[in-house]
């Protein structure tokens, strides 16, 4: 089923609203959500919605505060997010770090004490529209085995990078788990083996059934021991410099609540110069021999252009049951 | 067979003097080609010097020739490498990139025209040693299919991460390749297989064999179509940040030279709260239940330290092959 834009966002108003929401928050919170679903991240967009009311009305989010700062270094800011709207509070340091990126060209916001941030891209996408490079990431809970290990210790910490250009950012936003969580989820739903593998089955061996991955709960991460490192390295560096919690104790407590994230922007020089070198790069990884003559290369960020025009143009792919859910709240 | 430490410096700083390097240029090039085989990143060590020494003889590497300022945008800097040696570069720029963060808590410098670094992971060492936290990357000539193509037109880019500690620094050194191509080079002298897929054979069929996949010239990305994304926008990160040539520039030469590197400082708060947050991360990812008894889960950088305390203690291990081609120069 597909409905229209500005009838999910609405709808997401609505519901924020009910929570007393103030006005301004529960428009920007119904954005996000409803773009998420627009491009193509149904994973956190509409279906992650009943998640959130959830944590709300658990208390989990508070949505009336507001993030505080903690330490000023310069370039670099430390902030508590006094466990308010985790989309409120990324979108407010993905600014404050372009803000002090604008002065001394790059810029970098630590968050403590935050909440889920639904999309990693929505604050890429947000630096790249103001014409900065963005990399943000974040921890989570435990949920992914390290190399040599075989229960979770490890999040499923995102990596996300933009760097802006005139037609069409390019976005990289990527879980370090082969498939996030959300993703093999989608596959389980749909009935569907995963393309490459994604996890190990309860014998160790590797997989593509999205069933017996999350029942073994070892999903695979990106290069075996080399997104393993990289997933302890992004959780190190967002507990280090946020000095809050790490996946840990984010682990240790009932819900996942209270993470940490790195807010980064860095001013590029534009003008021409800069169009073209972009342009250069995309052109010649998209010579690349293809594999399928149907299957050309794209760069990260150009399928979510084309899902975000396709459900512009012909409503948003929604799941009915949950917009059901949603509707009845 | 094992040669002291200081043997091995000794010997390339000869032949580095005899070919006009100034005493200081000579002795920390010697230093770092001595470390990188101490490490035990064979590949970049002695292993490379003879190719090092073959560019200086062609005048590929200038190796008088020191970076220029070209742009101060405050907390980040553009530089000029005037295709000066790449690890003479390398160390100036994070040093210049450890005093902005000094100063404003983050820093960054991006150099252009300059030459291949060996180890990325020297300068994120660097960064530790001095106790701040080092991203480093670069881009090379393409030697990797992006996602979809069979033919290279990425780079095999390395993304470098160090988190100092008290107890030995935690530094990620990782090559978007799930084998850098010095390390298939490796397991093909030795005749061995790949632990793990590395690349794809001539059918497009993923191999563990290091010829068939030098052959077919199809390294595979770490994490396939995530890999990809990765290295393209580091080459896009790192050619738009410093104005220079891009991995297509590169390529189009006759030699892999001129490449553009970037270099990220970030000062952590010292002291017991840090120590202890990065202890707890350490030991929670080792607390997951081991695959093998025998292989307790490290962390990136534990083994390097592992390595270099046995090639210090009974000398550093060298392929007398290239030893004698060394002593002969």
């Amino acid at each position: 089923m597909r409905i229209p834009f500005e009838e999910l966002k609405a709808e997401f108003k609505r519901v924020l609203i009910k929570l007393n929401f103030s006005e301004d928050k529960a428009d920007v919170c119904a954005q996000v959500f409803a773009e998420n679903s627009r491009d193509g991240v149904y994973t956190h967009g509409l279906n992650r919605f009943p998640t959130f009311v959830r944590y709300i009305k658990e208390g989990v989010i508070k949505a009336q505060n507001e993030p505080t700062l903690v330490n000023d270094f310069g370039a670099m800011e430390q902030w508590d997010g006094n466990l308010g709207a985790g989309i409120i509070n990324a979108l407010f340091c993905m600014d404050r770090a372009i803000s002090l990126a604008k002065e001394n060209g790059i810029g970098c916001v630590a968050i403590r004490n935050t909440n889920h941030w639904m999309r990693g891209g929505t604050y890429a996408w947000q630096a790249a529209e103001a014409g900065y490079i963005g990399i943000n990431f974040t921890n989570t809970i435990a949920n992914v085995a390290p190399w040599g290990g075989t229960t979770p210790t490890l999040g499923n910490n995102p990596l996300v990078i933009s760097v802006p250009r005139k037609d069409g950012h390019v976005v990289l936003d990527m879980a370090i788990s082969q498939f996030s969580i959300g993703k093999i989820l989608q596959y389980q739903n749909y009935g569907e083996q995963l393309p490459v593998p994604g996890g190990y089955d309860e014998n160790g061996k590797l997989s593509t059934d999205p069933t017996v991955i999350l029942e073994s709960k070892r999903v695979l991460p990106v290069g075996f021991w080399k997104g393993s490192g990289l997933i302890m390295v992004l959780d190190l560096l967002a507990t280090v410099l946020s000095q809050g919690r790490s996946t840990k104790q984010i682990t240790d407590q009932a819900m996942e609540t209270g993470v940490s994230q790195v807010f980064i922007a860095i001013k590029p020089q534009s003008g021409q110069q800069t169009d073209d070198l972009i342009e250069e790069i995309i052109n010649f990884t998209k010579s690349s021999q293809l594999a399928d003559a149907d299957k050309p290369v794209s760069y990260p960020g150009e399928n979510t252009l084309r899902t975000r025009e396709r459900n512009l143009k012909e409503g948003v792919l929604i799941d009915e049951k949950i917009w059901e859910e949603v509707k009845a709240i």
